[in-house]
């Protein structure tokens, strides 16, 4: 079951200077960045609501992250859906025809395990779905 | 100040064909669409916990979403952030070296008016500010 819009994922090119820039917009202040480093990427995280915006940046050369600025530039680059029962949920996606950049659930940082599915099954939009570990 | 993602705006080429595949991922039914004058565009919106996405399809020739699908494809188009008092917020952002697409609010439909950031100023992110009209 999808619960709500976890987070907004952009793709930056310095994460220092995006931080400032959205830290600005929220009047907020500038958050402490993090390394996941399954995902290869340095991230920070601003509250709206019950959502995040999670600005995200390259920790290495060659990631999905760089090659996403190189190609469109900077901006937004996924929507990370939270839901509950991740494994039916993609067995239910599954059967509805759904396609996904790779079914087994890895670790998305912050106590998420996370999947997503293939853009060109979802009207071009990178769909992160997250389920927090409950330990 | 920004209380919540209001929407995620999503531009697609077809509405009928894309309403069909989010509402089989939210498990939902097929909303209604509507057309957005001011905008030129058709919409439709799953709601997503305290947020909706939306979906645009263009309504005519010309128009903005048109020309971000022939550049980039179907995709996130823009994130839409409801706020109290968006002539305030539109002044505080001034202020801070923010850029406007335009500065004067317009109707952005369902009884909001709205204010679009430019992009350049926002590493790459189109934001929609939007505040609900009191009648």
């Amino acid at each position: 079951m999808i619960k709500r819009i976890l987070h907004i994922g952009v793709a930056v090119k310095n994460l220092d200077i995006s931080s400032n820039i959205f830290a600005k917009l929220f009047g907020a202040d500038s958050p402490h960045s993090e390394t996941v480093q399954e995902q290869k990427s340095q991230i920070a995280f601003f509250p709206v609501g019950e959502s995040f915006l999670e600005l995200i940046q390259a920790a290495e050369a060659g990631t999905s992250i760089e090659k996403f600025i190189e190609k469109r530039g900077e901006g937004i680059h996924h929507l990370c859906l939270e839901v509950e029962g991740l494994e039916a949920e993609v067995k239910r996606l599954k059967i509805l025809g759904f396609q996904f950049v790779s079914e087994s659930p890895s670790d998305g940082g912050d106590g998420y395990r996370v999947v997503f599915l293939h853009p060109k099954s979802t009207s071009g939009v990178l769909i992160e779905l997250a389920e927090k570990i409950v330990r």
